[in-house]
């Protein structure tokens, strides 16, 4: 498709040389870190402000072309692809970190700004934004996907972590939602449905967020196990005794012979749990001594303790790039990510149930998790030219969500929707599905914020 | 009015003798904790099941009769009132607790359960449930109006403990909203949309929260200011220094002045805090002896620990009858509450300009809050018949919103909308609060849900 001209010269009379039509910028946009392809946009615009963001939107919306929101483009569910065509919202310039208040341990932030780049400029303040999807995402993305990370089991999601937004309406109306208060009762709670749109409800220029107290102490180690159930019931037993984790992750063998594969690890090749402690001296030490005796029944064994901060770097770079570095166990292969997330007293099952089911369909699949909260992750290595392979990966993709939505859980615990999962929504949500329908139709009657995505198909 | 024939007949078929047009039924329904009222409901329903409310929903939908939910009716802004007539739902006989999770740290409720009936029956879980506002809400009435109360500071409120729910929606369908898991990244947060919503968008007739370990150690205590400003000086500085204080609660020197004339509580006349701390022993002796090290900074002394469990439930009734206890201070006097809420380091100021302000008007008003969150209470005490007075007192508290507004605070920390804060609507959320009503005409677009309350009026 190519943007009709009338459009394209409103915006570029509105842009300049912030609009482009050109072919490498578009094939740019049309890129997905995961298994999702789409035809590339017709335009990208590089909007700088809440008031061009608006009169962007105003003149797609009355020319009927969508408008899909683009922070860095590493979701994994295609959600930031133009399925449907129309103009790429690339909010990458609007990366200005606008107010830092430490007295109320708040920042106030434009969309574009990276969580590394916010943390680095907290350095100096004694506060840090705890919220780590591994990628260095944007902030605007990490909101819209509700996403967490490692910490997650100790300081939240972003939907724990976003205060308030400048949020601009398919129409162009500039709204502000939520306070600067730590809490509030006045009214529906819009923040909240912001967080986790996708994009689908109104692209947002700033965001307040709640920020936290740097550790005074850190104490971080990687543990092995000798069979993956002994890890996980660990992490089950861990987390029902109360223990203040500040993270808890899994990975399984597979995913410990990746590391050693890709940057040479040196890591026994069996189940591992990698943890953190955050508190004071004193608190450290009694979390981290009563982890060490519950680990030591489960038969946790060679405790390496990352003593310094170089130490832990290492360690948690090392799982943040579990994802990239699991293609080392099938170079050339392609991945399809799965992100459920089930409660803690169901998760060795799951997580059992998940490892049978992978083995059964002969595939690749290794498993990290940020457990402490339930979550899980496989990542099904296929052969991108093998179609009967692929279709096997999806089904075991598609059996594991149906076994987590049995058990009262969730088919994504932090990636969300996009257009990989919508499939599995209406498993999951039933009736309330519609219901997040009727709420797009109400913000988005002519449907052009990021269509076809997250919600059905509008009848 | 009166119910309409045919519709009394339907809803008399359904609900037998749990339907009550009789006027003490009525009257019952009529009253107010604070300052608002209301003519009576045309007819009061029990309803025992979703399907019930199902039914009757939908019987009202088609006579386009307002429905208008009950828990307690403790809310202190005419939440629970018919204020357009129609039928109450009194939610009081759904009152069982469903399935205790300890594993998962859950519960499953229905919405008439209270809060203090939960932590009866979960005391021999090692668990409880930590939300607590004075009053013995109801847990549905709680989501409703996005409870919190002395233990948020620590553990959140209702938005941050309530997991999933199950709604039943203006038309009759019945839907759940969540999961069970700890996160989700599954669509928009529907169950954040309906905590909060004051019973404008759909009935809850199950809420699956999240628990907490009771605490190993549990230390409170009280200790006297010189002044107000000292108090609330050191609330914010024990807050930026990050004591995880499990409550820290303000008192000023005419609301010790009630406790003392109400119940004999023998305090000096003074501002004091009330303050509480759990976790390991060890941990509880370092953040009271950090507490103490602050609070002796600003002057704080005559520091009086409870020790033991009575004593403490002694402390928090106190605490939490400070409303009572108030109108002794103006025997046959009514209440207009207050309820701002602002960024830590606006509270010195925000207190003092309220302090201010009450005397200039020459009015009587304690002030008591849940300070940790930047939330205060005033009670103006006017007399019921001296209009001036009530005017001057509803300017009082107008100004004291507008100025929470004004430092990026919120009109209400916790107790809601209802009718009284309807008009700071539009100050707090500009357009956003069209943004509100029209989500609430997608999901109720016979305007027969709470109808007058929270949302604009429909067009
Ligand atoms: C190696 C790797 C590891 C990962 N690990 C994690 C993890 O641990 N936890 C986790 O949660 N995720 C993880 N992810 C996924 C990804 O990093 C997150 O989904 C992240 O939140 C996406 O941010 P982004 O800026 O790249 O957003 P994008 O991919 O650009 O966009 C995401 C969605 O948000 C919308 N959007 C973007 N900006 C805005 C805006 N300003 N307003 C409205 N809508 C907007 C887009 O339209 C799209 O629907 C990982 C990804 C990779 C590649
Ligand atoms: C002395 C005193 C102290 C208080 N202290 C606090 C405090 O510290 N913190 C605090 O937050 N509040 C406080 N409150 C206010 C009050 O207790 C809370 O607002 C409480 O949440 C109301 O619960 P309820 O069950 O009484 O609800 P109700 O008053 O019956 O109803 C509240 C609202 O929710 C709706 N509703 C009720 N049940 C449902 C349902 N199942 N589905 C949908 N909608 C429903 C009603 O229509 C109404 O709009 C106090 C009140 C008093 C009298």
């Amino acid at each position: 498709m190519s943007l009709n001209p009338d459009l394209a010269a409103r915006l570029g009379a509105l842009l300049q040389d912030r609009l482009s039509l050109a072919t490498p910028d578009l094939v740019q946009h049309a890129h997905s870190e995961s298994f999702h392809n789409a035809p590339p946009p017709d335009a990208v615009a590089w909007p700088v402000s809440a008031e061009e963001v608006s009169a962007i939107l105003a003149a797609c919306a009355e020319a009927g072309v969508p408008v899909v929101p683009w922070g860095t483009g590493t979701s994994l569910e295609g959600h930031a692809l133009a399925t449907r065509g129309g103009v790429t919202l690339d909010l990458s310039r609007m990366d200005r970190i606008l107010e830092v208040r430490p007295g109320d341990m708040q920042v106030t932030v434009q969309p574009g700004v990276t969580r590394e780049a916010l943390n680095t400029e907290l350095r100096t303040t004694g506060l840090f934004f705890p919220v780590d999807p591994g990628a260095n995402a944007s902030l605007g993305g990490m909101a819209s996907t509700r996403a967490s990370g490692t910490t997650a089991v100790r300081y939240g999601t972003m939907r724990d972590n976003v205060l308030a937004l400048e949020v601009v309406l398919a129409d162009g109306r500039i709204i502000r939602t939520g306070t600067r208060a730590a809490k509030s009762s006045a009214g529906y709670d819009l923040t909240g449905l912001f967080v986790g749109a996708e994009g689908t409800l109104g692209i947002i220029t700033e965001l307040t967020l709640r920020l936290h107290g740097q550790p005074e102490e850190v104490a971080a180690a990687v543990c092995a196990f000798d069979t993956l159930d002994h890890a996980v019931e660990c992490v089950t037993a861990t987390i029902q005794s109360g223990i203040p984790m500040a993270r808890i992750e899994f990975v399984d063998a597979a995913s410990a012979r990746a590391f050693n594969l890709h940057s040479g690890a040196g890591l026994p090749e069996t189940p591992h749990l990698m943890v953190e402690f955050h508190g004071s001296p004193v608190a450290v030490r009694e979390d981290a001594e009563a982890f060490g005796a519950l680990a030591g029944e489960f038969g946790g064994q060679g405790f390496d303790w990352a003593s310094n901060t170089e130490d832990r770097a290492r360690l948690w770079r090392m799982r943040h790039g579990a994802y990239h570095a699991s293609f080392a166990l099938r170079p050339g292969a392609r991945g399809i990510v799965t992100d459920v997330c089930v409660p803690m007293s169901e998760l060795p099952a799951a997580v059992a149930a998940a490892v049978a089911d992978i083995e059964a369909a002969g595939l690749v699949g290794p498993i990290v998790g940020h457990v402490g909260d339930g979550n899980f992750h496989t990542l099904l290595l296929v052969d991108p030219e093998n179609a009967a392979e692929i279709a096997a990966a999806k089904q075991v993709a598609t059996r594991m969500a149906e076994r987590a939505i049995a058990v009262g859980g969730t088919i994504s615990g932090e990636h969300g929707i996009g257009v990989g999962k919508r499939g599995l929504m209406a498993a999951q949500h039933g009736e309330g599905w519609q219901v997040m329908g009727a709420i797009k139709a109400a913000l988005d009657p002519r449907d052009i914020l990021n269509p076809g995505k997250l919600v059905p198909d509008r009848n």
